[in-house]
């Protein structure tokens, strides 16, 4: 085929040709790892309070309960619960990116497929399937914009993208023939939406549930026959011509290394912006390998390409929010030997905090151009004039997947353990690894409800 | 102030600036028109297949009902009545426009406004208070961009421009102070979408369900305290720089002619595309002036401008949505007497009756250059050699607005009469009417039930 007539029907051809049966072992495991770090991120970001404005608002809607709140006893219906479980889960911006897209894959697409496979009483082999058609599709449809689409003009991927992935990954779950799957794809095209200047604010998790919202919006009425263009991505005025200066077909369709984008997923293990990771792990490990104490410290220079500086440089910030999309105050936190793995590393005496902001008042940004926007390097001078230097790359996949799993284990139950317990915290982590196994979700979203608290609809 | 700086915040304080004690007799007849228009379309859209797939949806959703649907006994919470109801409002492509904004500002603000009202039990004066205040922001954020984010790029204003005009009416119905105002306008900024593209599909409609669903949100959640930036539109890589190359802050504040944008609205009487209704008003006023018999008429010349060539000239139409976009017909139809507002005047026997093809064979299309698209010339030569002349521009808003009511109550029961039935339509023209002397909205919600049904919720 040409690579621009078809692009939209291509691309749904492929999303609805992921079988569970013949996934690769390493791609199965990797989507439970999703799976885990997803739910993970949502119940420790179910109190934060946009999640909890979201929530008193979606409760007052109310409506049939077909789907459960990740780490709460409310049931809402699927729209709802995908809207609010996408935004829960972005809250902390602690889930898993991928730079393919570039953003955040599980958010806008894992809410969707979980809240109609429940709906619908489907098992999680059929999840895990329709999770990975809503990944791949994801980033085929971010190469396609890709760079103007997020670095130029400023969309944000989780949620314009990853409509098109939560409607595909929902088309996936309801089986949907291709015809329907490209009217689902236009209906997510003509809805999507999300603008990164919005970072820092409460909108930014919200986009995740926007995109989470209306892909599966687009999937259910492209099921029960609502129409749109059939070459939405592709067409003059389409979506791809109204939201990027680059327009990619080949890149859109070429595989990524190793067959699969889900297999470039990237955790995080910070708490705050995943651009600022790279130079949190150069100032760990300069820390940590020489020993060096704050006060030792005469000058930083922190290297990272420029497109960070529009994400998460926020010089002086003031707030735990903005502390995460500090790049000077991130770096600093790590060099002081601040744990910034734990969610409440990031508050208002953190980034206030004397000793901290005379650190990050050391830090100097030089930007360089045509780097990785995940890597970083710190160099850091001594009283005595030594220099040290460190190099991360946050953008490189973990090579040993089981490890990977261990970690992100580790991460969860820290996470997980002070809401849901001591008990049924680790039996979440072992209804993940089973799900395939199992017809339906009951298991996980039975767990994944605090103990000692009854289910509950929203009225 | 600069025109750029505070741009976001000047929108906002000027849409809670609107009181209703102080608006004009003319504006508020205006608005009452507007609601009557778009009651009327909604009702005459709610039998469409796209209209009925959305309510399923909905209705299988559920939740409280706290909200009507307009020509419906069904009851669902007031966010899913607003897309409900804005998406039957744009079915038929039959309600008001704007060329400011440029599109269809009612059925994107006022389906918000009327279901959060309900469930507040505001009064009617409230309501139109809130509609002014929305619509009037709808063509300020349009101005702002225009002419590229609609003509240019291809989005659908009804859809993005739409969805801030929804969300500062809902924000001055909540009574929500300028903080919470300016912020409810970016979370309206961070969700609108909407492609030109999808004209001629289900997806338009869609659009102003959508820019009411979403404007409504972002009031109610920043009534909650939910946060945006407060500089949306005007800040780098804001709402303005990601959707239009055009970006004219002093536009957007200047006050158009007349001092209101309402005061330019224009409603459509003909169930035609729009750039067919010039014609069409110029063929009428040369019937009904002149008394010319159709078969005195041996040549008739059409000059319009020649953009219209690429939307509306089917030569020989053959089916009714084809008989709706050709410039002939429906000029010949005008002429030949037939009433052109009906929704059943445009079918496969109007097309190919042989009175009107006859005639249709006689109108010669003569384009011209540089005129608006909204302006049409029609020359009738009779049989004694008499040449007549009119001239019409369907851009230019009516100047007597009573008389302009009068033609809207009988469009409205042409429409709303088969539905609600002979007592209930007249009835409803009389609740709008008497809406701003109301204390809720109760009569309008109960008028608009078709008789004989019975109040439903969802489920």
């Amino acid at each position: 085929m040409s690579t621009t007539d078809g692009l939209t029907r291509e691309i749904a051809r492929r999303a609805l040709a992921v079988r569970h049966a013949d996934l690769p072992d390493d791609i199965r495991m990797l989507a439970r790892q999703c799976v885990l770090d997803t739910l993970g991120a949502a119940i420790a970001g179910r109190d934060d309070s946009l999640t909890r404005i979201l929530a008193e608002e979606l409760a007052e809607q109310g409506g049939a309960p077909a789907a459960g709140i990740i780490g709460s006893a409310l049931r809402l219906p699927t729209l709802s619960a995908a809207l609010l479980n996408g935004t829960a889960s972005h809250a902390l911006d602690y889930d898993d990116v991928n730079l393919f897209m570039p953003g955040h894959p599980s958010v806008a697409v894992l809410p969707a497929v979980l809240a109609l496979a429940e709906e619908r009483g489907a098992g999680g082999a059929a999840v895990i399937a329709a999770f990975v058609a809503g990944y791949e599709t994801a980033c085929r449809v971010g190469k396609l914009l890709a760079p103007g689409h997020y670095d130029g003009l400023g969309f944000h991927a989780t949620g314009t993208v990853g409509t098109f992935g939560a409607a595909a990954g929902c088309a996936h779950l309801l089986g949907l023939d291709l015809e329907k799957t490209v009217h689902a794809l236009g209906i997510a095209a003509t809805q999507a939406a999300g603008l990164k200047s919005m970072f820092g604010t409460m909108c930014k998790p919200l986009h995740a549930g926007r995109a989470a919202y209306n892909g599966l919006l687009a999937a259910r009425l492209a099921a029960r026959g609502f129409t749109a263009r059939p070459d939405s991505l592709e067409c003059a005025q389409g979506f791809a011509r109204t939201h990027s200066p680059d327009f990619n077909p080949s890149a859109a369709l070429d595989d990524p290394a190793g067959g699969w984008h889900i297999r470039h997923n990237l955790f995080k293990y910070h708490a705050a912006c995943y651009l600022t990771h790279a130079g949190i792990e150069a100032a760990r490990t300069l820390r940590e390998a020489h020993h060096v104490a704050p006060d030792a410290i005469a000058a930083i220079t922190l290297r990272v390409d420029k497109a960070t500086d529009r994400v998460c440089n926020i010089a002086e910030p003031r707030t735990g929010l903005e502390a995460k999309f500090s790049l000077r105050l991130t770096t600093a936190m790590a060099l002081a030997g601040r744990d910034t793995g734990r969610l409440d590393a990031y508050n208002e005496t953190t980034a206030t905090d004397p000793t901290l902001v005379a650190l990050r008042d050391r830090v100097v940004v030089d930007f360089q151009s045509g780097w990785p926007t995940t890597r970083a390097e710190v160099d850091i001078r001594l009283a005595d004039q030594t220099t040290l230097r460190a190099v991360h790359d946050s953008g490189v996949p973990a090579a040993d997947i089981p490890e990977q799993g261990r970690r992100l284990e580790e991460k969860f139950l820290g996470l997980v353990t002070p809401v849901l317990g001591d008990s049924r915290a680790p039996a979440l982590v072992d209804a993940i690894a089973g799900m395939e196994d199992a017809p339906s979700l009951s298991a996980i979203s039975t767990l994944w409800v605090p103990e000692g608290t009854a289910r509950q609809a929203a009225e």
